[in-house]
């Protein structure tokens, strides 16, 4: 049975109930995600085996992340009970025609703060298949930046495959590097990344193209060129997301695999219920089918993309989805039936 | 005036905050329904005399049944107290693309162990003029389906008019009969009925014949051949609904009398609050019209669909809104002004 | 700079929480606000000097009001604490299909009693540029009248500019007098006014004439006739707004200014948070263009409908937005990405 | 089987949540209530059949509160449509060493604008067997107090016995008349009385005594004075109470009927829930002894004490307990074990 | 390091917000939890490594109970997913003198249905130490009396420690057998009973003694002859708890032991948040004490009794406290100061 | 007019509702507060003019502590809107035998980086009779500190009275500077110090004495000796507080001032809803009577004693009491009655 590492940050998130601004709440919704944990926690959903790498102080707090971790059956064996705070964020949820607004307060967290060698990871890859992590922890510190290094290193040559999910954040990048200091290395060793391609572009370092994503043949040549800087890439996947407004998002997915361009069709999410987390449950419904489907890209990027339409309808940054509700969808082009 | 009775359960429903999942709530909302209740409180909103019968616990839960029978001005003269349980269900309001689910907890409830000749339907019935009763009561077992029985049998011979909704649900038929074993005797009493043609097909032991309900002519071929099964039957009636996903419904109506077929327009009916209980609505718009509307069978199919299109804007299981509002949203065609 | 001074009732706001009906509240959320106030606490939201004059009662509920003037940075320091009881008004939120219900209890509230020469509108007016009052407050009471009429001739008299939301509530006329009677005397000193072509003319004693208002030059001509019957105004807005339900409206702007007329195309605003007091933050929307952007009249419209629109996502009576996100959302023409 | 009529007013209460002050709440929980309906409605719960006569509004808030009386099987068929607004009170509940709040907002309520023969009070009285009233309705207005001198006339007349809180508020009696000029007319025809000695003799316009309730023959003299005054008089009950504080009351019993004193022992009650109709629960434990313990004078002063202590463990104005509940207060003297 | 295992049912609790009576609850908090897994749970938070063992149903609600074992640190490895029910019940929480009512709806649960040899307590048990089990179990149905004979013989088989909480619930033991039918046999295998003497004698059909608690030697005399009935047990523990209402009891505890009796000083808790489990965190407690004070007997009781008393504080059924914090409150005394 | 300005920082307090543990909680309830805002807002209450100076983050949670300290009369006219983050905290509120827990989370705030000469304390204290600051202040960095030397320095040549609270807080001296390094200087210019003795002896670097409170010599004496060590104080003020447990606490008062020790009574606070601000609301106490009350010192600290017991029946930091209640208050020793 696969197994799936992933590694990065849990913040705690502060929400003001329903549609209210900030300065109507008196008080704030709580939950625990980030990104790579939002992937994971997704693929345990789905039914893998899992666990999630981090850092957390020795406080209740700390403590809550790990509850949270354990209740969605991810492993939590080997996170740190280190430094000074917990990371958070504050966000707005926006509503129709007003936006969603995000307050981030994680500076000097736990893991922007953890030091070298503290993590063991050959322990940790032992009996894993997969590896993932995203662009957003190699910007929260120097420090943060070296674990990701030594963990891609270490899992590359345990031989584990690994992805990536770029998620570049600018305000993130801020102790003194810019990502295409650091993301080239790093992602020599993946084998899957999601992402745009000016994104992925500006990471290694590129120009900007402003690609077409509706001129298939023009995308193709795109990622092409993408996989000729990227040596052991064997997948690009990619949300096509329109956003029409808070409320009211058009989403499609990409896979790009072997010179193969698979596309899922955009489809209408209306009304959003929360949109936090629903790339993360993407590259979670892309990694499920990647390690599941037989190299059914088609059916792959099918599931992948319903799996982020899915999120958008759940409130919290965790895909709380089944992989049966996923393939149901799918079943039923998203015509949401009573179950009973 | 007329007076109306109904027989059915009463169930707790109880359903996590907003659109949090199960496994998100930490709190249920509360309200009872049913069926048969829904639609015989609906018609005491709009302003006729009822009364319900059912069997409720001898204990706090059924003081609360009772006490929400009493609220909404329904007659509650003739309820049992017995049994242990109060019957519940759980259900999960879905959104935008993710559907609700339902999770019955009924079996072993009090109208479920309801004996033979509890009910006395003579005193029941003086003085009411109409008999409403649902295909949930007989699937329920044995026992309920023999109170039933009972119950038209004497409604038929004091002169009631009867009324049926269809309403089948294949998880409770599980007592060793089938409906078709029940509802063809059942059914020799209705006068009214409201189901779409293939249930009452199924019910009746015919075969399906997917009707095509955009042809006319095809629908009123179908619903002549149901009267011909049901000697006594006068009128049927049928919601279309097409389920877009879950926040959004097209409805419409049709209502056949006398070899004519009368049609409502289909509306878009975005957002939706809580669609539980609409074909409840339906019913009860259906009865009022037949009631009240003096053979104005156009009147009674506008009147009973708006009241269904209301009913998704309403929490709970029960329409809570008066006869104006009804012919108020027909006069606005569906326009919604602030009312000040 | 400018300081504006606005003078009206601020109520309190009962309302059932979510879409629950009034009968099924076991409690209702609290706001307090009011047409003048909602105006006159969104232009301090754009960063203009304002104050609010108004009388409420010398208890907790008095108290409450003076808060929430104060925390949005209103001025307060020539309101009355006197009379018996604070206005309040229950309102019952639509939903979709489903029309929102307002129930008035403002009778003999604190400013409904206020008697003659109670404000010194001299000490008020110092040091102001722009004095805004509503047709709600005639309609009040014979005292509430008077006492408008003192303001609006004193601030003529200091050379304040004024303007005028006409806001015809016919429930309020009940003290004996119809708004012909007094509006055309109180508008004679306006400069602007807000409200649709046949709302002035009623409250002018002319006739109605159903402009439509798809034709520019018919509403143009309407305009220029409205001028002429008031030989100080200078500028007419109003919001061209279509109810599709409860939940959808179509809302755009016109601008009229020196035989110029300006508009802002119509755009869906779906769904809706809270539609009271749209029409104030139009009201304050106008007046900040009209004071702040030079004589730009096409900007003026743009920044008035966009700050309409963005009140539609907000709950409560006051539109809590800043000068910024106007902008951002005429920039972006209404797409609400997220930010952060 | 007894039937108790009673006649009042129901208020909408609206009470910040939990501890909050008025200004820190953005909600307020609501229930309807009043002196004579706590009463009636408590009656109803121990198993009496009542009815309840008032006015409300025609309109929703109208419709609210007959649904609560309805839905505490309280009869509501003779309730008066009319008038323009619901009465109304704030309330915010103390806390340990703070004290409860109160703002009265009921002037010019339905009741308080009822003319004369507004109610038909042979219909009302038909089939019942007492009467109950209290002190809080003649203080409305003049036409409140001649509805009620109407009422007691007929109720006499029909042999009904009549029972009266005497519940004396100051800030009502506000319409031109005092106590003294109207409660004794209406008090010639009580049978039984509940309130304190001064109380009482200052509505008889008799000078304060301050007795000293410990003494139980300066008591007993005390009460004979006042049964000389009030010729139908057979019994006077009183609450002992003592607020330690918000949170604290020490809560005994007398009763005097025929010359003997009756008393309930003093206890603790702490926490307290909710005070709010204490002295009502303790009316209707005094009635329901009265008219159901066969002259156990001793069991009604134990019942209706343990019933007005155990309403301070209820939120809301009514006492929702049963006789068995009362009765196993008694019977464990006040030590609540869980009950499964 | 210790392993302790448990088996049991975890039922869903749902209580009215507050201190609301059930007919007054539009919603219900909802917590999982079970006399064995509480205790279980408990252990889990002082530290020690546990498992639980049960049956629930393959549904949303049967995955809501697993996620919450697993949030708390629980192993979950070897629960049975069948039945059709999850069993519940509803608690409505009293308040100072009002007591706290329970209905439970549990027959037909997933663990009542439990067939013979469905769980391999050989896999189950190896590597574990302790085993815990109550007299609920039994109690629920033939099949689950079966499972823990079957369990117990295999744990005794095993060498491992069995503890049990005696636990007589009357209203549970409907299945044709009493308690002394069954329980006997069970208790051969128990090293530690917690349960007050009466109780144990009944359920090994002795005559009651009605000890007097606060006399050392008839209480050291009634423990002694108790272990003689039973071969294979050390130690029996009892809370002393006396309930002067549902807001405030006094707790002590003892514990006998090879003819020794320890025992902890009553202390009065007030008020108590939630009391539901509170036994359950007593024998988590003295298990723990049992397990890893190196036979100090006196600290064993101080801390269970100090367990016992702070479970009142914490809403819902689980002792979420740490070893630490029980340790800091007996060092403080319970003086619960601010910890910063 | 008395005008008194405060300076410090105002943290976002988190909690948990009503009794829950952090990890129970799926919501914290925000208020915003400090102490030495607290007490300003408390003195705001009173009726005197007050400012409050601090520095907040330009984003929208620095906006909601401005529009906090608007809301309750505060001035706010000289705040810095410059760093990074808002200073919060996190509070799990006790209950009865179980303490609440605090985790601080106010490292890197906006006032912890402010520079040297970012305040005009000459503007500021333009009109202003009086100075307050607290000893958490100098404690949160180095920066923190100078801007208290240069406020207090310049306050002291601008004549202004000066009052501090001591506030010791252990976790936040941790810039490399102990209290007896920094607070002896600041100190030199207070006229009034609140804190117990040995804070006061340690901050001045003297031996601990643990003075008997109960010993009026001693404690005359210990005072006196402190007065030696700083020239200009005039008055010293202290709490006496004895914690029963987190849900009641025994409350009292002292003052010295010219060589006499005034003091209060103590009393029990059962139960308390928020202790967070007592002491501040004491302080505020203490400067209200000093201010306003003609050297009465024994009417000062009675007052000074009732605000602080007050303070612990109101949610939140500040105590949103006014003048009356306070004085209300000591007339009836603490006996809450409803006010109706």
């Amino acid at each position: 049975m696969q197994k799936v590492i992933s590694f990065g940050e849990i913040l705690m998130r502060l929400s003001p109930p329903g549609n209210l601004r900030f300065d109507q709440a008196t008080s704030f919704n709580a939950v625990y995600g980030g990104g790579e944990f939002n992937a994971i926690a997704s693929l345990a959903n789905f039914g893998l085996k899992t666990e999630f790498v981090t850092a957390v102080p020795e406080n209740a707090l700390g403590d809550c992340v790990i509850n949270t971790i354990r209740s969605v059956n991810v492993g939590c064996e080997n996170i740190l009970r280190q430094g000074d705070r917990l990371g958070l964020y504050f966000i707005e949820m926006g509503a129709s025609v007003r936006s969603s607004n995000v307050i981030y307060d994680r500076a000097e967290s736990s893991i922007a703060q953890i030091g070298t060698n503290n993590f063991d990871w050959a322990k940790i890859f032992k009996g894993a298949t997969w590896f993932h992590w995203s662009g957003v922890t190699p910007a929260i510190s120097q420090e943060a930046a070296g674990a990701c290094l030594e963990a891609v290193k270490k899992a590359s040559e345990m031989g584990l495959k690994i992805s990536t999910d770029l998620n570049y954040r600018s305000k993130l990048w801020n102790y003194g590097k810019e990502p295409y200091d650091v993301m080239p290395e790093l992602l020599q060793y993946s084998n899957v990344i999601i992402g745009d391609i000016d994104t992925a572009r500006f990471m290694l370092k590129k120009d900007k193209i402003a690609p077409d994503y509706k001129n298939k043949d023009e995308v193709k040549q795109a990622f092409l060129e993408l996989m000729e800087f990227l040596p052991n890439l064997d997948s690009i996947g990619m949300v096509f997301r329109e956003s029409v407004n808070a409320s009211h998002e058009r989403i499609g997915g990409l896979l790009y695999n072997n010179n193969k361009l698979y596309s899922e069709k955009i489809r209408d999410v209306i009304p959003i219920v929360d949109r936090v987390g629903s790339g993360d449950a993407f590259m979670a419904g892309l990694l499920y089918g990647l390690l599941e489907f037989d190299e059914n890209f088609q059916k792959t990027i099918e599931f992948a993309t319903a799996a982020c339409i899915l999120k958008h309808s759940i409130f919290g940054d965790v895909n709380r989805v089944s992989k049966e509700e996923v393939i149901n969808f799918i079943d039923n082009d998203g015509a949401a039936k009573v179950k009973r």
